[in-house]
């Protein structure tokens, strides 16, 4: 992936940040501020807000306050999660209003929604565009309606072609709306879709009715955004209208608003799988990830001492042969492998829609199959080997033989876990690696102790 | 996320389709295949791909062949990986050549792709489309130019508005295509970016190099694709161009193209972690699955007896204090479960672009600040636990301070392997939970082990 001449084009390009951002910063050490804010000016927004980003809070709160309305709104636009949250804070009201009445509704709201509800009013009291944007703030942020904007063309269907074009011309809309136009009713029911080309070329009399399509694919505002996403996929969609309740048209989300979306439901169901919480990241404050990291620790340390329980109702055994203590941990261990294979192909899988529960029996064959056979072959070598090192043969048939059956448990919990938690509507992602080799290393020390125990004459 | 009442729509939908496939099956057997086609053909293209792939193969081969080549081609458009390589394989290359003409060109570069060498140029003959679709087969699968379209606008600096309107009337592009329109020199070299409004208000005359932005963000056709994702994802673009070495315009990829790159490349991360390769799958054949999983169990079956061999260096102890084996896994998995938040982080921040090797030194100190507070806080609680649970003082003290150290070295080589990886141009999700424990089961044995050695007159 970085072999390619192509990374020495990405070098120069952060490079060429780099001095200017030095630059930027240097200026600002001797007070030259207007050179300063002209070199910024020349760079694209995107790059514009990353530089902002990066520079000391004194700096940077000095420079926001000197930015035009526009340059501010679009610097907000490219600024994700974190580093936007730190930058609004900074900001007076009276600053950040302007800068939303100029930024896309659903960026406004976003913003509105990241701050504190008294200073979001205060905000938005401030702002010229409160009326668009107030209807779109009721809708969670991870929901249709959340990511959905308001700025959307809607024709009604008992117009002619004469009067939607005439409305078109009026309302003027942007490439990106023009894109797909929404037919309605007059109490704004969506009834279809119809493209600028269709009505271009049809005779001016022709109502708009009998040029849409019908039956447009939508998606309710209340619906989670991962449906919208899955929706906009399955049908290469570059647009997808937003209804309410009684299927009135309130909003439309493009392709470019969702397509974050994909990453973030990745990031989730990864960073739960390891056991952080989805607004883990390597800029948040420390104090904020502490305890959500220890939460998760200490689950894993209570099913530590259930593992541990097991370990010592056997230590008459391990007291007996020494030896069994040395393989214990690897037993266990790689019974989690398997485990933690399988768990992870059926969470991505099922986030994915690619498993649902009427796959899951072929999927539980086929998991159960491949831990058998890995089982089988990783348990024969496991015993030539300790035969080999300790030459002692029941030991060798112990260990290999408790190393099948745990990876066959691992197996079975990666895909039962998960489904599980799936059935009683839980995030499958919760089944994490570390919840899923507590059984892997209670069964495991089980039956390799077990099993040494029953045979310890033949052992020791 | 599936409590709301969304869900039933869903459902709904689930159970239509249902019916549907029951009802052509049903047909199928009865061979009245006409009104299955009927009924298959009045839903959307998506619908009848995840229709037909779940058909049984004799029933879809016995289909396929019914299909007109357009019908074909959007059922193809519309699967996904795995279960369009098993339909394509089903096809014969005079069945396929036709669809394969009326598909978009990325799309029917990217099925000549998954066919064997053989069969690919024999299709390609077969194709009308073959002077279009064969100068993108050289780009692999992965690059920018594997997911271009050669199918884009491009006007010339040197027209005027006039001549650039007729070139657009008489080549009648796709809405899709009018997006944004590109602007070269006579050889080909991209020069700006003009939308079609610019175009449409400027007077006749004006040359359209007057009207183009300059300076336009491109990529190259021989990046990885993840820099277009990127590229698109930060501009918030709707379509990027694609140039060659040359700064020739090649291609162009649009957001729609692009949205499955995010998911395959978290999935691949996610994988990797996870021990499992990029191609796994709930539908994969069970004997593509075993052997890339098996040799990942011997890689982590090997590191185990590494760490077994820190344990059996020290049996003289557990002989000695069988307590010790009891806790022994206990001290060696919490290492591993900081570790493994740690590691999963700094890939996913990685592969997200949020950290580069520049802000590795802050995120070192952030990451062993909180392996040290959490390893305290921890620590003590196991101590306590110990202390109450076996009544010995010296041996809750050994395991807490163990504890400590192994929750340090998790998060130093949570963030030291992966970031080595990068380093040496390898993939840093590479780095994945079985490797990183390693660390964490050696260095928590020997410090465990060894603190209970020196001090094993305390605690016996």
């Amino acid at each position: 992936m970085s072999e390619d001449p192509a990374d020495q084009v990405h070098d120069e390009e952060e490079a060429l940040d780099e001095a200017i951002l030095e630059s930027v910063l240097h200026l600002f050490d001797e007070g030259v501020h207007p050179e300063a804010l002209e070199q910024l000016a020349e760079l694209h927004p995107a790059d514009q807000a990353d530089l902002v980003s990066q520079l000391d809070e004194e700096v940077r709160t000095e420079l926001l306050a000197r930015f035009p309305a526009e340059t501010l709104s679009q610097i907000l636009a490219y600024l994700r999660d974190e580093r936007r949250l730190e930058l609004i804070e900074e900001l007076s009201s009276p600053v950040l209003a302007p800068a939303l009445d100029l930024a896309d509704f659903d960026i406004a709201v976003d913003i509105l929604h990241e701050l504190p509800a008294e200073r979001a009013r205060e905000t938005l009291r401030l702002m010229t565009t409160a009326a668009d944007v107030a209807p779109l703030l009721p809708y969670a942020d991870e929901t249709a309606g959340g990511r959905m904007t308001s700025a959307f063309i809607a024709l009604q269907e008992d117009w002619t072609v004469d009067q939607a074009l005439a409305y078109l011309r009026q309302t003027a809309p942007t490439a990106e709306q023009v894109f797909y136009l929404y037919v309605t009713d007059r109490e704004r029911h969506l009834q279809g879709v119809v493209s600028l080309r269709e009505i271009v070329v049809a005779s001016p009399e022709t109502p708009v009715r009998d040029l849409m399509t019908p039956d447009v694919v939508s998606v309710r505002a209340s619906e989670d955004q991962e449906e919208a996403l899955r929706s906009i996929q399955r049908y290469n969609f570059i647009a997808l209208p937003v209804v309410d309740d009684e299927r009135r048209l309130v909003g439309v989300i493009s392709v470019d608003d969702i397509m974050d979306v994909a990453e973030e439901e990745a990031t989730e169901d990864m960073f739960r799988l390891a056991g952080l919480d989805e607004d883990e990241s390597v800029i948040r404050p420390i104090g904020r990830s502490l305890l959500p990291r220890l939460v998760w620790l200490v689950v894993a340390m209570t099913s530590g001492f259930m593992a541990a329980g097991v370990v010592d109702a056997f230590d008459s055994t391990i007291d007996r042969i020494v030896a069994i203590a040395v393989f214990m941990p690897l037993i266990a261990g790689l019974g989690g492998n398997a485990g933690v294979q399988t768990v992870t192909l059926i969470v991505r899988s099922m986030a994915l829609g690619e498993l649902d529960l009427r796959g899951i029996r072929p999927t539980l064959q086929r998991e159960l199959l491949i831990g058998l056979a890995n089982g089988v072959i990783i348990g024969v070598l496991l015993a030539v080997i300790v035969f080999a090192w300790k030459g002692n043969a029941g030991l060798a048939i112990v260990a290999g033989t408790a190393i099948l059956l745990n990876m066959v448990t691992g197996v079975t919990a990666g895909v039962l876990v998960p489904v599980s938690l799936r059935a009683v509507r839980l995030d499958p992602a919760l089944a994490s690696g570390a919840l899923l080799t507590t059984f892997t290393d209670i069964l495991g020390f089980f039956f390799f102790l077990g099993l040494a125990t029953i045979f310890a004459d033949q052992i020791a």
